[in-house]
């Protein structure tokens, strides 16, 4: 097995959305005296992620980058919360909480390690801007910032995963998929790439139920420097 | 003026590709016991750059990623050169002389002292692998590869500069062009982008003609670690 890149999942698998959202959220509602079901919020806005999406993949609407998704579904959350007294500009700063997810702990670590040997690039429904504030933020060592956006598909849809060995010009299986969720690598498996499925139980909280179904991949890791272990990478 | 992102010309402002390709193609002569004048190889390689990319610009034939053009040249040079002993490998091989080129000395720390406050992109008509590569091989700080593969046009076609503001989300005037050939920021400058231009004397050996005509930009410095002083960044 040559393996050359490592393609990452990035919401949920590098980065732990839900807290870092709660956080800017509480933050936001404190600014106006108001206290608000902040982890609720954040599970409600990633709640709406999928449903959004599916609008896009079913061309209800044209292509529609994920910072605006997040946009229009923070507008209806933040009435729910009974916190529409955010104006324009709070709102837009609010939304670019997305831009600031901090890494989970073991991420900048097991990302230095892969970075040694491997091509490292992101393969995510976030938009570009997105990714590389995120990359920035957190000082993680993406050598390409690769994004549904690029091909305006949003994953599952095959042309995403097949972006990636086409623009790095390798063969699919020199590629690895990396991420939390069985679903994704399983698309990522059938155009022709290998698959790194990595236990992330507290994505959705502590009380978050365990993904199921997680067999059948070509490496399951703890996390990412037990990933880069189970490839081959220690520490140097 | 809130500068936000940078967006580097590649080929000759951040890598001596002159020196670089030349010693290669001075090993692979060597291998063959052969003596090769590896400048002027080097010269007529970059010497067919243009051409190529004209047939690309006028239709003539559909996208064709810069690893090809390549490719074809280095076929016309190898017999032009009495090198055509070497086998597909080697060709193969050879070819990615483009993916090692060393960037100029300056270019690292001058990166590295822009990169604590701007987004760095590539903006380049070398393909995506070929810019991963080269970025991996300087340890180059980009933030993001953008490249003239994404648009299918190579430069100076306007959909290569728009695209840098479109997928960062900024307006044209956070962003600046960096480049040492006036051509290049001439048609940024027409998108609405900044521009910087930086002296490269050397960039066709020390026999070549200065770069007349680099007046009229928003900057101009003599290398990268100028150019982060004259933007307000001393080191760290």
């Amino acid at each position: 097995m040559e393996l050359r890149a490592l393609a990452f999942d990035v919401f949920g698998t590098v980065v732990d959305w839900r807290s870092s959202v709660a956080a800017e959220v509480s933050a936001a509602a404190a600014r106006h005296g108001l206290e608000v079901a902040a982890e609720s919020f954040a599970d409600a806005w990633r709640g709406l992620y999928q449903p959004s999406m599916d609008r896009v993949r079913r061309g209800e609407v044209g292509w529609t980058a994920l910072d605006d998704l997040h946009r229009a579904s923070l507008d209806e959350l933040l009435e729910r919360f009974g916190m529409d007294r955010l104006d324009a500009r709070e709102r837009e700063d609010l939304n670019l909480a997305w831009h600031r997810l901090r890494p989970w702990p073991d991420a900048p670590e097991g990302l230095r390690r892969l970075h040694a040997r491997h091509t490292l690039c992101t393969l995510s429904n976030g938009n570009v801007a997105l990714l590389v504030d995120l990359a920035r933020h957190g000082a993680l060592p993406f050598d390409c910032i690769l994004s549904a956006e690029l091909c305006h598909a949003y994953k599952p849809d095959p042309r995403t995963y097949r972006m990636v060995p086409e623009l790095l010009r390798l063969r699919p299986d020199q590629v690895m998929m990396v991420a939390a969720h069985p679903s994704d690598l399983r698309a990522a498996a059938a155009e022709g790439l290998r698959t790194a499925f990595v236990r992330r139980p507290l994505e959705w909280g502590a009380g978050g139920e365990a993904v199921a179904d997680a067999a059948g991949f070509d490496v399951a890791a703890g996390d990412f420097v037990d990933l880069a272990a189970r490839l081959g990478l220690s520490g140097s």
